[in-house]
């Protein structure tokens, strides 16, 4: 083994990424993600991020099957990993939409958490999801949030995964999350 | 007349509020600057936030109403006023998503725009609004953007339009936007 981890095995992670665009660098970083994690690791890349209603505190969000089905999935994930690109200098309205369906209900409370950055020079968002999530309750695994040099490389998750030192990268990244404790 | 202000009157406002609650304190406050101001302001609360799908830059931003209508109310109006609450420490959600959607567009640039802030201590959201706004170049009117204390007050747009301290604040606010040029 050689390990010792501190999250059971197989560790279930719940990989959410903040741009609904069909070719974001966010999206093809979980893919290449899901790719590379050796079979301790069972990831979900949640599909239904783009589902949500906008926020509205008026709406009841355990009738909203969009709103539960989100809660559902982190509440039954071991790990969180978020990767949203930045707009505009601030956190993609998709992701801060989601998170804030999240505050009424316990599913980031205590839950680990792991931010992804595709673009080493988008700190705002960064800093400002940090903020967010801890304001939420969640435990940031700080060894695991790296930011990776994805803006402009034109990579694709089969691109990603190939290349040695974003591969070298995740492997890290999903190796501080295993020793996590 | 006594101002020797640089606007044009009628000076046309646009007042969006961040949040989509029916109840909301920073809807309140826009309806109250609309009570209070004066005839040379013409305020239109923009209703239609919550119609507006999450923000995605694979669908055609020209052929959505709801996206275009945003942008053709801020492009008619001489100012922009915007009132988001904070949510876990963030801007909400759904203010996000419709700044997101500007990002494509020229309506926010060399806007004249005013940030204004139900709650004193909310401090994170208004600088993340900040920023995002200063990124897609609008002209921050900065001594027009205020904080006043809402947060927990119990008070509606008659209530808020009533108190002494709020009516007067309110007053300089519409005053420091006729002076800006």
């Amino acid at each position: 083994m050689g390990y010792t981890g501190a999250m059971k095995t197989p560790i279930t992670i719940l990989a959410i990424a903040g741009s609904l665009r069909a070719a974001s660098l966010n999206t093809a970083l979980l893919r290449a993600i899901a790719r590379l994690a050796p079979a301790e690791y069972a990831i979900r890349i949640y599909p239904g991020l783009g589902e949500l209603p906008l926020f509205n505190p008026d709406l009841d969000a355990d009738s909203l099957p969009a709103v539960t089905g989100l809660r559902d999935a982190i509440l039954a994930a071991d790990v969180l990993l978020l990767a949203s690109p930045e707009y505009a200098h601030g956190v993609s309205g998709p992701m801060k939409n989601a998170l804030d369906w999240m505050v009424g209900n316990e599913s980031f409370i205590d839950k680990p958490l792991v931010l992804l950055n595709a673009s080493p020079r988008a700190t705002h968002a960064q800093a400002a999801l940090r903020e967010t999530v801890r304001t939420m309750s969640a435990r940031l695994i700080d060894e695991a949030c790296i930011s990776l040099p994805l803006l402009g490389s034109g990579l694709d998750a089969d691109g990603i995964a190939a290349d040695p030192a974003l591969r070298r990268a995740i492997l890290d990244m999903l190796q501080c999350i295993r020793s996590f404790s």
